[in-house]
């Protein structure tokens, strides 16, 4: 589009806006609509979730738990709360596991042809590594964990499993595909070592077909063995599984051979960055929006979670640029550790309970900066039913529900505290073909789409902190 | 996000769907939600609208009515369609313009600096070019096209005016951005010629600010004076208004200097691309479908209007793949010329109204393949309101609304016959970074965002021939 003159002819110029989600027009002019145009105003001119992310992604870098990114991350939120102007900004110390990748993996399919099938792999964090000598064993394919569970320890043993689970691509929602494949990546090396594999190579949990291997984190439990782990791409894994076949029919099966130089050191002291916003009528109970200021140690941590911190800054910040004063104590917490430990969600939350301060609303954002679409809570179906007159100040903004599901990680460690917990839920179709991969980086990120997030953010603290009633 | 185990034990399997939009459980299951979710699985998990595009844009490659890109995207989606199985496959002859770029843009900004400065720039769809000689002369700045007109001719006389009107951030779609600009570009140059003026540019019609510039049509209307029209980038744009103020307290005005080579040449043969698929009830009441095949000269015409072809083309495919057989007929329409001209589209409109067969309705989509949201339509309030139950079928997959908004450039020919007309509204925020620009090229468009909005499509033109009434 646009042949412009018939649309000018054809449209008033009213239409541009009715043409796409809800319009500029807002049905309902009370001060709630009035402040919520006000913050989504002031996000898409002025918004500094952007050039805050840009400043996280790019001068803090990739920020695995105990790196010297995330100590950095810690340093640059906490400056960046404290220009904000809120009434207390503070570090939170906790003890975090710190595992390093150390040299970069190098793996290859030997298949009796010249040259060797170069593999694009990552470790999987938690993962042992392999040290210099590497493993080398034949492949032995399955496409999942029950399978490997069913299989004669006498085909595994000495081998390197590779279990190779595909996205099942027909859930509408991309979580809905990866919550389908993550045990692969948990408890692929734990299983596959009690029956004497060597090593796991997983299929990248992704939805597209390209050769970026995706990492995450595994774990082996009560394992007596800890056997190397390992994503590669799912090209590579589509690869590996036809030549597989292709060998198989001439009696023969490919060797993989790969080194990773990951290990475990003890855990380090590190922070959940916190900014305070004291309310005017109840300051002790406490509305907590965060999101997780750890990555993985490839990318920038742009969608996860380096989106969902700024969203929570901005949010804050964006209340306070209209003149908000909060009847409740607002907290933006930065929690540390999502990622492979929680470390940091479960200091916060040991911490909150200790204070006898009362947690009533957590929010988080941890599902990327994609233009939002809905809000997830875990609230009863009453409570969720007494919300939904709430969407009329929403939806001009493409925030089109307010739904039963889960939250988000590190405040779901409220629960016990009977905290009322919520998620943003963004457009979810891109979220994996960035998910701990080098792909998750500041420039898969659209500007308009983030800010959007974050004046949704806090057009909802806003609503629950005026709308209540929240006991 | 996410430390798995946590996860895993905080939330029952479900909740994974449930945290995005809609999630999988389909609350109503009857022989509609039946069948839509065939649809959507089959566009999921093989849906052909994405690689369709791919062949689109590779190729047939960028495709303005009367180019070679053109000619061949005409034989490529003819013998697309016949492989579909369809009942007739046709060519509908249309007379296109044909206006060529020519030699590349070349523009430069003389400050008096050593150096000038290059401009990014795209001669405007439909403009003269300057030929080898170009022009040259002082800048004169306006921000709106009244400001331009209230100037005194003096002013602006053997100068080139330089329309600087940045797209309003604060609308929510992005498409009212873009209707609140788009008069600079279409009436700029006539504007302009009638105060004096020896040349226009203008800043490029988009959210970002980046160094791509946009073309897009513009008129003379009936102007005695062309005179040659570009768009700079916003970048070029900004350094531009920075200068003319920084030279200005000097005492100094800056000149620009350019070359453009386009040119129109006389009317050639073009078709539109037609595939019918015959009802069982009432085979001479048409419901149809489609997108432009044309785009313009740069790029590859991906989202605009690559997609909504791939859309048109695969929403039939897909009915036909889940073994619907349709009660009224069904046509797809990938109509010639939308971007500078609507040829194809009247051409069309004139055809149909003469068959004397009903185009009962008319649905597009050229916003963009990006995951769907809403549906627009121009029915009568209350025919909309009629609609409002079949949420409850298109919901699970992340379409929210259907509402009143203009359908389409192409299907809006249709008007005057009483067609009941509908656009596919997909997530706007990012459709002007791509906008008849370089950037408009296959790797902007996500596979699963595509497949989404071909099978929201189909879902709409069923639920329209199955659940009626339409008169």
């Amino acid at each position: 589009m646009m042949a412009i003159a018939l649309l000018l002819v054809g449209l008033p110029r009213q239409s541009w806006a009715s043409m796409t989600n809800g319009g500029e027009g807002i049905g309902v002019v009370d001060s709630n609509a009035k402040l919520i145009r006000q913050v989504f105003d002031s996000a898409l001119v002025s918004g500094r979730a952007y050039p805050m992310l840009r400043d996280l992604c790019k001068k803090a870098g990739h920020r695995l738990s105990g790196s010297e990114g995330a100590a950095r991350a810690v340093l640059l939120m906490r400056d960046y709360l404290q220009g904000l102007g809120l009434d207390c900004v503070w570090l939170q110390p906790v003890m975090v596991p710190r595992w390093v990748r150390g040299a970069a993996e190098q793996g290859q399919v030997l298949t009796g042809d010249a040259e060797p099938y170069r593999l694009r792999m990552l470790a999987l964090g938690g993962s042992v590594g392999t040290g210099p000598a590497g493993i080398r064993g034949e492949i032995i394919e399955f496409g999942t964990l029950k399978e490997l569970e069913e299989a004669d320890s006498l085909q595994v043993t000495g081998r390197v499993v590779f279990l190779n689970k595909p996205f099942d691509q027909r859930f509408v929602s991309a979580f809905g595909s990866y919550g389908g494949c993550i045990d692969i990546r948990f408890d692929g090396a734990r299983l596959a070592a009690a029956k004497g594999a060597v090593g796991v190579l997983i299929r990248s949990l992704t939805h597209t077909l390209d050769t970026f291997p995706h990492t995450g984190s595994m774990q082996y439990g009560n394992a007596s063995v800890k056997i190397p782990a390992a994503a590669v791409s799912t090209v590579d894994a589509e690869w590996i599984s036809k030549t597989l076949l292709r060998l198989k029919k001439i009696g023969k099966r490919p060797k993989v051979e790969f080194t990773t130089f990951c290990l475990q050191l003890p855990d380090t002291l590190s922070y959940n960055v916190i900014g305070d916003w004291y309310g005017s009528d109840r300051p002790r109970a406490w509305m907590v929006v965060g999101g997780h200021l750890d990555s993985w140690d490839v990318g920038e941590g742009a969608h996860d979670d380096g989106a969902g911190c700024a969203h929570s800054v901005e949010a804050l910040r964006l209340l306070k640029a209209v003149g908000y004063k909060p009847k409740r104590s607002m907290r933006v917490v930065l929690f540390m550790n999502e990622e492979n430990g929680t470390r940091g969600a479960t200091e916060y939350a040991r911490w909150s309970a200790a204070s006898g301060e009362k947690q009533l609303i957590g929010l988080e954002s941890d599902r990327g900066g994609f233009a939002p679409r809905e809000f997830s809570s875990e609230a009863t179906a009453e409570r969720i039913q007494g919300l939904q007159p709430w969407l009329k100040w929403l939806e001009p903004y493409g925030v089109y529900a307010i739904r039963k599901g889960g939250s988000g990680v590190d405040v779901g460690f409220l629960r016990p505290q009977g905290t009322e917990l919520y998620g943003l839920v963004p457009e979810s179709q891109r979220y994996f073909d960035y998910h701990h991969a080098a792909t998750d980086v500041f420039e898969s990120v659209n500007r308009r789409e983030l800010e959007l997030g974050a004046a949704s953010m806090a057009a909802l603290l806003y609503l629950l902190d005026q709308e209540g009633p929240v006991k």
